[in-house]
């Protein structure tokens, strides 16, 4: 964890791609290679066994590998070279056997890309879990709907808290897909045939991809980058995802809205100007690493375009933006989490900027009532009207509506009434709300029930 | 189609996302909403029937709709207006009821890249084609493998056609996979709650969903748009898959390689200033259409963080972002696909280059023979100062071998022929090109079944 | 101007990249290379005469030459080829002479490019101007400062304004550099050696350039794409300032905080939902134009990264990209000008959402006050007591800071009222609103000089 | 320098934007700021003097501080308070009198930012210099123009070269006037009116700037980013520039073309599986260094939309954002200095590449000589039938030309032979290398009698 980490990343997340964990990964690369060779029958099980007895990070000088690999221009050079260093006589010949740098340079990248998966979904999880519990516990808390920022209609903060959580919901479904289908081990040796396996190839493959836990893929892919191109747009949209949540918070917390803030903690959010300032520093921290690995997607998608057999320049690239964009989103769910998790939810104030336009979000419920009686353009043209009087006079639309002789002839002051309460004309709220309950439940039943 | 998009899209594409098709589209959401309501009870089926029958793009002034558009901040206030004015007295009272601007605008963009991703599937499943069958003929072209576009090991040309196609079937995948989750009704009315439609919500939606043949979303999602970033990402991957094969393509057509070149058309690719040019355009232009393809993804990602119930700028970017990524998406495919079909394969070519280095790409196999006698590595060593040798002093790594006495102490004139003959050297390319072959066949006979 | 391009475009802009203006400045460029190359003894004047002549975009079928160049691969392959058709026997000879497509090409871009600079400086002449008008009209019109949103020390409506202003400014002295530093004729004939010009380049290059009066580039720029990334990357910088005043007009046309309104206007903003809405159309399509405008910046600066001596992909991204770039930053600055010129400015809502916070935002004015007494860390203890206490118990400041017994231990009651009166804390707040209105009128003042 | 840093930075940006610098720099702020104070008469003189003395990045913890910064939301509320408690009874008072958190954090960005232009314009005088070397030394070595990568007409390696010096000399310029224009002081206080400094808060600005040798900012600019975009796209700039040339090499550095190559240095370039392979090492992670610095150019142009007085999210995003752009440029740039500093240039190797189209490169050279007899449109038919001659039977140009009767009936066999010789037709490539070698010893000269 380097000094700045604590401003965009996660400790968890940092230390899944921290260089002596890729190390870490490289190694388990390489000894599972050894053993899987042995097993196919193409190196002696006594190598295997001394080589996997030497892949153990600790015996290995990090900063100087990654020193030497600046020279070498990949991190498997000197360290193939210092771990057959590491073995005697005979298990040198058959360190790395077979493969080339990127096989297990990519692999180790997997491997650590499928515990950074691991990590996202726990991380989703528990904001999903309070996004339930938000979208419950506000079933009923009147707020105004605000749509290109004006006030239209009420919905209950529970309805937007629903929302949020059936797209957390399909983003963690979604990263459930990606590691079923992105997760593959990478063997092709120097130019991706695996020349030197001869024909036992396919045979190390399996056995490589079993004792690693990954898919074995059908063919090398070391320049065909769909599934980096794949993780990185999959997890994109996540943080696409947690950025919206964290915007609608951010728009919450204005002091000019005040509908919800978060917790108080000593040393956070004060101000070195303001003793009075209580600044939102979770959702700020969501929204800037979000815009940090946003950044890093294209970066990924364009470093698809992969020269021949391997790139020169792009999949080097990959090496700083996959962790990167790993990093910036553990960081962005992190913070969201902390914000959601303490948040203080003002019914009252919601409850009060529902009423501030004088009942004006009431106006298309009244046409609704009214376009019953008179037709839609007829109704459509009086609660203009009426709505017009609203913003003129700073009158009430109850009150301008009972002043209308026009909307008086068509609904009695008592059907005015029931047509301007809010609670009246919630549609489809509480349903919404108990389907995203429902998916959020099903998905945590079935996670729960795979991890059990 | 505008003048200038012969250059970077389809026909086919443009016509998707024409404006009078995206208004056809509104209006197939206006008229299987009316009959919708009216089966659930909610409006006359008079009306109903009425509307539909005025839902008919040819009644509308397009170029007039969108300069309304322009001024109203969203195409569906007007067209909504000049429909409600083509039918007679009640009906206008059930026009658009209970929807919203962005339930037309987004339920017409979900059935135009439903018909996009059909396209698109048709369009990479042509190019699929060709490069199963470049794969199957060319299994036995010898070439040089390129790493860091240095000459590597020897490959056949009919791998690198197969490792495109592997790629290709994974990308139709994706995109089956993608119309099967992201092809949503959208409906919430003016607050995402459906209140106008009282009890009836549910009821619409499932009937609305199934008369235009899309899902029916289980909430309305005006601004969670996971499902817009993950179309989006989903097409930026396939245009990254594109961009790769078509570099490669442009690698070798290079005139210093010469592997392949573009078929010869009259007007096509010549030079105003040199008689003997034959530019390679198809690939050309299939690069700059993706490039353009890739920076559209990064804006649909960013729009993703929309504000509360109805997002001001970023859904009306989407507008422009999302056609614009189909259609140069599109293009880069019907360029790739004019390349590829076209192609000329020089077989003689690829072979005399693979003869370049002097034999130095069957280094690792000459190591690989040495080091199962002496190991590897004092066989890599051999083979380095052999292979510095023929650097040096320009001669074949064949001569060079035979001159050196250690290396031959460990292997006979035969074996080190033996060893140095590319044919030998191939190690599971066959079984990759038949897994990739044999991975497209089962997709396109599912396919086919699928739609037969 | 296509259907579609009133969303996202201006007239003018659109007028300046229509195909048919870059026909028309094609021809400008071979008109005038004719008649340099006469002037410098290279071709006969009766042929450049002949040429010249014929240089009408009138007699050119744009659409037909758009769809040459999709084979062709360039734009200039069918304008030469019927150029040449129309020049009768010898000076058939000399159409194009010594020129290559990108000539042609390049040269009419950045005659596009003149005027699309002079369009925006005088779109962003006219926002400026508005910003002037704002930052003298409410010069003392107080309202809270937002700092992370939340209400911060008051400062005025003008200085929100002035600040926006001396950006504007700042952005034009920057576009007015570009203008200076940008506009190159390319000239290199099919190598970039001007072979053909024999030892007559430099003199054909000189008298080009002054002929179209642009800049002569010591050398052709093919490939050196530094000044389209100079281009692109100068014009989003003017983006993301349109966009940061747009945004912060939409923060503060929120409902919830209503300080300012877009002008009303019939047929525009309203809802087909909700009849009273009106709706913030210019900002919202100013941000969306922003937004797409910000995704061309990073597609022009990958695509610098172009081959030898001309670019396969790279540069015929260009064409697309640039007046996409230039149509969306137009759109921008349209819907902004738009926007702040029928902008309505509620000074009485700003005062009110001033006092929103009970005082608090004079906070900083009541701890500096009080610093001079007793020292600025106790001042921030007592301070943030009394914040505490208004924000627990409700009360205003004033009354907070009245009832402690510190604090009235340190300030008189009238020295805590002249502490907490927002019209003496404003700082250097005047100050700063006539600088920055000095340096645009010297700016205007220069630029007016400079036109009359 | 973390231990991944040797890959994508140099020690020296590293040095630059570490932590501990950044808070050297902040405490540089904070002790000028007191001192112009002092000077100003804000704050006691003592006070100052006490301040500036412990303002020394020894006495703080920088990891703790970086912790506290993450909970804080910004590193000058810990780094405040700590100094606050280095220092004594009354200077307690006037520690960050008057500032806002922001006013240190950028004004220590943009000290540091000043280093990192000073450090790039070095490295890219290096890379200059290494490039008018080249451009002198191979200003008569025949290479083939490439564009499209089809070999055009013949150039010298030298223009190459003279092309990439002159745009890096104007990209030295550009940061250049860069360093003239936005490296200003930021100074606002908490709402960006210096509301606490009363009437001082200009000759407060003044002095702090003189103090740090920035320039004072007319106007504070907490949320007008513009300064921080136009630094970000003109690197962003400078980086597309360095990726163009690193990738030239690239394309020359390949086995198919080996006109050039790097330097052979132990431990270098190796390959894990091949002996002999010799990899682009440092032109790699040039373009590689070059994509990331271009992926972090859109994040910094989109965060410049920063709300009102202090931004929430983007400016956060920019602390990460900047110092990576700068690393990764600087990475690139040193890279491509040790490719173009060590390479072997192999003047036989170009030659014998551009022989190896058959003379067809002479193509123009020989239509040239042909229009002046018998016209160009009958030029160019004669020299295209000729060239489909040498592409279908494979002879040369010369051969063809001479069997030829067209051809012969307008040139004789020796203008035939003087037609086709590369080194008749340059053309202005001597002049090109001249104005590209003055421009850059202009440049230099200045630059030197600037430091000198």
């Amino acid at each position: 964890m380097t000094v700045i980490e604590p401003l965009y990343s996660t400790p968890e997340m940092t230390a899944i791609f921290a260089p002596e964990e890729h190390v870490r990964q490289m190694l388990a690369f390489e000894a599972a290679l050894a053993r899987a060779e042995a097993q196919a029958g193409v190196i002696p099980p006594e190598a295997a066994d001394e080589i996997a007895a030497v892949c153990q990070v600790e015996l290995f000088d990090i900063p100087a590998l990654y020193r030497e690999a600046a020279l070498a221009g990949t991190l498997a050079i000197p360290l193939v070279k210092h771990l057959t260093a590491l073995v005697s006589g005979d298990a040198r010949n058959w360190v790395h056997y077979g493969a080339t740098s990127q096989d297990a340079i990519d692999t180790a990248m997997i491997l650590q890309v499928r515990d950074a998966l691991q990590l996202l979904l726990r991380q989703l999880g528990h904001i999903a879990a309070e996004c339930a519990r938000l979208a419950r516990d506000h079933r009923h808390t009147l707020a105004p709907a605000r749509t290109l920022l004006q006030h239209a209609l009420p919905i209950t903060f529970g309805l937007k808290a629903a929302r949020w959580l059936a797209m957390l919901t399909r983003q963690m479904e979604s990263l459930h897909a990606l590691q079923r289908r992105a997760l593959h081990v990478q063997l092709g040796g120097a130019a991706g045939t695996m020349a030197s396996l001869g024909g036992r190839g396919q045979a190390v493959t399996m056995q490589l991809a079993a004792e690693l836990g990954l898919d074995p893929a059908s063919l090398p892919w070391h320049t065909e980058r769909d599934r980096i191109g794949d993780i990185a747009a999959t997890v994109g949209v996540v943080v696409g995802a947690l950025g919206k949540i964290a915007n609608d918070l951010i728009l919450m917390l204005q002091t000019d809205v005040g509908e919800v803030s978060e917790a108080v903690v000593a040393g956070k959010g004060g101000s070195s100007a303001m003793p009075h300032k209580r600044n939102p520093v979770d959702t700020m921290m969501a929204l800037a690493s979000a815009r940090l690995a946003l950044g890093q997607v294209p970066v990924l998608l364009q470093t698809m375009i992969q020269e021949h057999e391997r790139a020169i320049g792009g999949w080097q690239a990959e090496w700083e933006a996959l962790p990167a964009l790993f990093r910036y989103t553990s960081s962005a769910a992190a913070r969201l989490h902390s914000a959601i998790s303490g948040l203080t939810v003002d019914a009252e104030r919601m409850r009060t900027n529902l009423d501030r336009t004088s009942g004006l979000l009431m106006a298309e419920s009244l046409m609704t009532a009214l376009a019953e009686r008179i037709g839609r353009p007829q109704a459509f043209r009086l609660v203009q009207r009426a709505s017009e009087q609203v913003l003129d006079a700073g009158e009430s639309l109850r009150d301008a509506a009972r002043a209308d002789a026009d909307i008086r002839a068509a609904l009695s002051e008592a059907e005015i009434d029931q047509a301007l309460d809010p609670l009246n004309y919630l549609g489809s709220t509480n349903h919404f709300i108990d389907a995203a309950l429902a998916e959020y439940q099903a998905l945590a039943a079935e996670s729960s029930e795979r991890s059990g």
